[in-house]
C-alpha cells in the first residue's frame, strides 16, 4: 500500500512513464493496462511471496541423492509467477510478450524482491531468454527462449569457476567440437564441455522440466591450448536434459552434475550449486561431456553476456533496495506500536507519566529517517536506470545513445549502492526493534542477512568501483561524465529557484565539482595503480553525489504535481530529502580527500605488516 | 600468535602493566605470572573453545520439557574456564583469587571471546559474583558469591522485562515480604518475587548444579503500589534451586519458570531466556512466589548495579573487538592464499600472467587495513579503560578520582565504538572472502551475525549516546571531558615533536577542538531534546576521536620501544594509524555538523510523513 503510492508517485508524476505510451512500441498500453500489471504482481506477491519468506530460509534446498529439494510454497510461487506472463512482459507480442515497457516491469518486480527475495528467481531466466533473442539462432529463440518465457523451462547463468571468481580470464571449461558433422546441429554448433561452474544459482532443481543453463567456456586452439584472457571465451546453451528441436524432452539426461549445494548466510530460497560439466557422470550418446551449442560467434561469449549485464545490475540493486525497505517498513510498524521510555524534556523524565510509544524518540525517527532517504532514493534511481533502458530501446537516435551512455555510468552505482546503503538501513531496522531484532520471530534479521549477498554477486563492490573509475567515467572521452553532470545541472537549475531547496541546489553543485574535481586528480600521474588504489571511496562519493541528485529532482516533482499527493507524502519525501542533505552528502569529503591525493598508504603496506 | 604479540605490545610496552606489581595488592606478580595466565588462557580458548565456535552456532540450546540441552562441548569449555580459576582471578587471596589486575584479566579473557563468544559466559558469573562481594551480607558472599567463582554455580544478571527493554523505571516485578520473620532469613531478608524477565543470557541451562539469579524488583508502598521511576528498585538473589546457609541444595526448586528460549541471529551458544519468576510452577513450602533474598538496601537496587556497569560495558566492547580480530585474521589469510585476478598496471592486465595473490589487490589490502585499523585500535580502547579501573582500585587519591571520571566518559566509547565499526571489520571479512564469504563452510559470516548483538544488549547505542552527551561529558562541570582532553593533548605534545607524526597530532587536535566546540554547540539552548537529537553522531564523531588519540599514542609507543618488536610490526601499527588518520578521522566532519547546528530534520518530522 505504502510502497504502491511511491512508486505510483515516482512512475507517473516523476519519470513520466505515461509518456512511453505515445512510442509504437507501447502504443497499446496506458497508465490502466501499466496499473493492472502492478496490481497483479502486487497480489501475487502478497498472496504467493510474502507468507512464506521464513518459511524458505528455514527449509533450506537439500539433495537427496537425485532431486534438489525445495518448499511446496516456492513451486507454487513460481507456477504463479510463470503464469502471470511477467518473464515475458518485455517480450514481444508475436512471442507471447507483452511489449510491456522495462520501467513498469522494474518497478512490478519490486514486489516479488520485498516480499521475498530469494524465492523469486525469474530474473536469470528472463535475461537468459532475453540474450537468446538478441544473440540466438531462430532455433535457440523457439526452442529455449521460448520455453523459459513460459515458465516451463527455467534459466542460469554459468560464469564464475572455483578458481576464478571475478576473474573471467581464467575461465578453464573447454569446449571442443563434438564429431565431424558439428556444424550440421539444427539447435547451434554441438561441443562438448568439461569444466566447474561455481555460485551457480537456480542451477539444479524440480521448479521446472528442464535448466537452460548459459555457460562461458573456450574453444581450444589447434595445439589444444586455451587463449589468456577473455577474448577466448564464447558462450554455450547446455539444457540439463537433452531436447529435439520440437522442444521436446528426448529423455537422456545431459552430462551436468550437481557437485555441491552452497549453504549460505541468507538467500536461501534460492539454491547456489557447484556444477560439473562433462565428468562423464550422465554420458550422451555413451559419451562424457556435455552438450553445449554455441551462442553468437566463438570467441564472442562476454560480449554476448555484457549485453544484459546492465538489467541484471539493475535487477541486483532493485533487490537491495526492496529488501531495505522491507526492513524500513518492518521497523516502521514496530515503531508506531511499541511503547518504551518518555520524552526528553528540559525537566528530566518523568516517570509517573504513561510511557510513549518509541516513534516518538528522535534517534528512532533519525533511524526511520536514514532508512527512508537509502530506499526509497535507491528505489528512484532504480527506475530512473530503468527508463534509461527504455529509452535506450525505443528512443529518439541521440538520446538512444545518451541513454547508453548515462547508463553505463549510473549502473555500477544502481548496484553498488544500495548493496551498501540498504544493507546499512536493514541494520538500522534491526537496531530500532532491539532485543526483538535480533531474535528470529522478527523479519528484520533475515533482510539483513539477505541483503549482504548483493555486495558480493553480479560483480563485487570493488570490481564496481574499478569500472566506474577505470572505464566509465573515462570512456568516450569522459562524455557519459559530462552527460551525467548535465542532467544534474539541470536539476540544480530548477531548484535554485525554490528558495526552500536553494541552498540544497548549491550543495549538490559543489558536490559535482568536488567529484569531478577528484576524478581529475585521481588520473593526474595517468597511473592506473595510483587511480584505483581508492576507487571504493570514490564510489561511495559519486554514490552519495548521484542520490543526492535523484532526491532533489524527485522533490522538485513533488512540489510540481501538487495537489496529486497529499501534504504528508510530500513532507516525507522533503523530510528524507533534507535528511540527505544535511546527514549523508558532506560525508563525501572525506571519501574524496583519500582519491583526490591518491593516498597509497593501504596499496603500499608491506605483506607481513598486516 | 599474532595477537599474543600484540597484546604482548599493548600491556607491556604501551600500558606499563607490570608496574602494577609495585603496588601492595599485585606485590606478588611478574611478568611471568601474567605471561602464565595469558598462556593458559590462550591454550583453553584453542583446545576447548575455538574447535567448537560452529557446533554451538548449528546446535543451539533447546528445551526438553525439562532441561535445557547444550551441546556437550559447552559443558567442557564451562568445565575448563571454572577450573581455571578465571572466574575469581581478580579477588582476593583469601576467598581463592589470585589478586591479579583487571587489566590482566581483560587481556587474558580476549582469547575466549576471539575463540568462541557464545560459549563464554563467565562474564556475568564474575559480575554476579563481584557484585555481592561489594554489595551482599558475609552470608550471601559465603553462599553465593564463593560457590560462583568456583564454578560450581552460574550468575545472570535479570534486569529487562517485556515492556520495559531499556526502560528499567518500568520494572514491574514485585518484590513482598515472606512472611512476619522475612527479616530474620540469615540468607537475607527473605521476599517473594512475581514478575516476567526477559533477555536473560545464560537463564537457564544444566552446566551448573545451581543458577543465582540476580533480580531487579519493586517492593510496593502500603497501599501495594509500585513506587514510580528508577527510585523504586531493588535487588534480590533469587537461586533456580533453594540451597541452606552451608550452600548445598535442598532438594526443593525455586519458583523460577522458564517461559521460552529466545532463538537468535547468532550468539547462539548461550542461552538467552524470558523467565517467569512466582508464577506458581514450581511452589516453595507449598506457596507460589519466587524466592529471593534482599541485596543492600530497600531502593538501591539501581545503584548497586550500575556498580559492575563499567566492567560489563568494556566487556561487551572487548568481545565486539575480538570478534572483529577473528574476522580479521581470517580474512588476512584467505587473502594471503587465494589466487584471483592480475595487477593493475599502466600497460592493462596480462592474462597469460600466473594469477596474484588477493592480497596483491589495493582494494583487499584497503579492506584489510581497515580491519586492522578498527580491531587494533579498539584493543588498544578496552585495555586501556581496564587499566583505568586497575587505577581507580589500587592507584593514589587523586588517580582513583581520575580514573573514575575518564572511565565515566570513556565507557560509552568503549561499548559502542567495537560494536559499530568492529561489525564493519566482519563484513569487509566477509568482502575479501567474496561468494565463500557469504557461506557457511567459512566463519566470518558467524562472526557477522555474533557481532550484530553488541550495538544492543547491556545498553544499546542510542543509551550509550544519551549516556555520553546528556550525562558524562556533562557532569561535574564537564571535568570529564577536561581530563580526557589533557590526556589527548599530552599525546599531541609528545607526537608533535616527532616529524612524521606531527601531521596527525594537529589533526587530532583540531578534532578535539571539533568535539568541544559541539558538545557546547549542542547545549547553547539548554534543551536537552535539541541536544540530544542527534547524540548518535555526537557519539561516532566522539569515538573517532578517541580511537585517534589512542593510535598515536600506542604508535609513540612503538618508537619508544624501539628495538623489542619487529620493524613489520611498527611498520604494521604505523600504517593502521595512518589509515585512520586519512581514511577514518575526516568523517567526524560530517558527524559534527548536524550536532553543531542542533539538526532537528528527524525529531520534528510529523509522523505521519514516514
Amino acid at each position: 500500500m505504502k510502497l504502491r503510492c511511491t512508486l505510483d508517485f515516482l512512475l507517473y508524476d516523476w519519470l513520466d512513464a505515461q509518456a512511453l505510451n505515445q512510442r509504437e512500441r507501447f502504443a497499446d498500453h496506458s497508465r490502466e493496462t501499466f496499473d493492472a500489471v502492478l496490481d497483479t504482481c502486487e497480489r501475487i506477491a502478497r498472496e504467493k511471496y510474502a507468507p512464506f519468506n521464513r518459511t524458505v530460509d528455514t527449509e533450506e534446498p537439500r539433495f537427496d541423492g537425485e532431486k534438489v529439494i525445495l518448499p511446496k510454497a516456492t513451486h507454487e510461487a513460481h507456477a504463479a509467477f510463470a503464469a502471470s506472463g511477467m518473464l515475458s512482459a518485455a517480450q514481444d507480442y508475436e512471442i507471447g510478450g507483452m511489449q510491456l515497457p522495462y520501467t513498469v516491469q522494474a518497478a512490478a518486480n519490486s514486489f516479488f524482491a520485498m516480499a521475498s527475495v530469494s524465492i523469486g528467481s525469474g530474473m536469470l531466466t528472463s535475461g537468459n531468454a532475453n540474450l537468446l533473442m538478441v544473440h540466438g539462432t531462430p532455433m535457440q529463440q523457439e526452442v529455449f527462449a521460448k520455453n523459459e518465457f513460459s515458465g516451463r523451462w527455467s534459466g542460469t547463468m554459468c560464469l564464475s569457476e572455483p578458481q576464478a571468481g571475478s576473474s573471467l580470464s581464467d575461465v578453464a571449461t573447454r569446449a571442443v567440437p563434438d564429431g565431424d558433422d558439428f556444424q550440421n546441429d539444427p539447435l547451434g554448433p554441438r561441443y562438448r564441455l568439461t569444466g566447474n561452474k561455481m555460485w551457480i544459482s537456480a542451477g539444479d532443481h524440480e521448479l521446472t522440466e528442464n535448466i537452460v543453463h548459459i555457460v562461458l567456456a573456450k574453444i581450444p586452439d589447434a595445439d589444444g591450448r586455451l587463449i589468456p584472457g577473455t577474448r577466448g571465451i564464447s558462450l554455450f546453451i547446455v539444457p540439463k536434459r537433452m531436447v529435439n528441436t520440437q522442444g521436446e524432452l528426448t529423455g537422456e539426461r545431459n552430462d551436468v552434475a550437481l557437485a555441491g549445494l552452497n549453504h549460505k548466510l541468507g538467500w536461501r530460497g534460492t539454491t547456489n550449486t557447484l556444477l560439473n560439466f562433462g565428468e562423464g557422470k550422465y554420458p550422451v550418446g555413451g559419451k562424457a561431456g556435455a552438450v553445449g551449442y554455441l551462442v553468437g560467434e566463438p570467441g564472442k561469449g562476454l560480449h554476448c553476456m555484457f549485453h544484459m549485464m546492465n538489467e541484471a545490475r539493475i535487477g541486483v540493486g532493485t533487490a537491495a533496495t526492496m529488501l531495505g525497505m522491507a526492513g524500513y517498513y518492518a521497523s516502521l510498524d514496530y515503531a508506531k506500536n511499541r511503547p518504551q521510555g518518555r520524552p526528553v524534556g528540559v525537566g528530566g523524565k518523568d516517570a509517573s507519566q504513561p510511557q510513549i510509544r518509541i516513534i516518538e524518540h528522535a534517534d528512532v525517527k533519525r533511524m526511520l529517517l536514514a532508512q527512508k532517504s537509502y530506499c526509497e532514493g535507491a528505489l528512484a534511481l532504480e527506475l530512473y536506470c530503468a527508463r534509461l533502458v527504455d529509452e535506450q530501446k525505443t528512443g529518439e537516435a541521440q538520446a538512444v545513445d545518451d541513454a547508453r551512455l548515462l547508463l553505463e555510468v549510473l549502473t555500477p552505482i544502481a548496484k553498488s549502492w544500495p548493496s551498501e546503503w540498504c544493507l546499512e538501513a536493514n541494520s538500522l531496522a534491526i537496531q530500532i526493534h532491539g532485543g526483538y531484532g535480533y531474535t528470529r520471530d522478527f523479519p528484520v534479521e533475515q533482510y539483513w542477512r539477505d541483503n549482504r549477498l548483493n555486495m558480493i554477486h553480479e560483480g563485487t563492490h570493488g570490481i564496481q568501483a574499478t569500472d566506474l573509475l577505470g572505464r566509465k567515467v573515462l570512456m568516450e572521452n569522459g562524455r557519459g561524465l559530462q552527460l551525467l553532470a548535465g542532467r544534474i545541472n539541470a536539476t540544480i537549475e530548477r531548484a535554485i529557484q525554490v528558495p526552500a531547496l536553494a541552498v540544497h541546489a548549491n550543495a549538490l553543485g559543489q558536490a559535482l565539482q568536488q567529484v569531478g574535481a577528484a576524478t581529475k586528480a585521481a588520473w593526474a600521474t595517468g597511473n592506473p595503480a595510483d587511480a584505483l588504489a581508492n576507487a571504493v571511496p570514490y564510489m561511495q562519493a559519486f554514490g552519495h553525489t548521484v542520490l543526492a541528485w535523484i532526491w532533489l529532482d524527485v522533490v522538485l516533482a513533488t512540489q510540481r504535481t501538487g495537489a496529486a499527493e497529499s501534504a504528508a507524502f510530500r513532507a516525507g519525501k522533503l523530510g528524507a530529502m533534507t535528511y540527505f542533505y544535511r546527514y549523508e552528502l558532506p560525508k563525501i569529503g572525506a571519501w574524496l580527500k583519500v582519491v583526490e591525493t591518491r593516498d597509497l598508504t593501504c596499496a603500499e603496506l608491506p605483506e607481513e605488516a598486516f
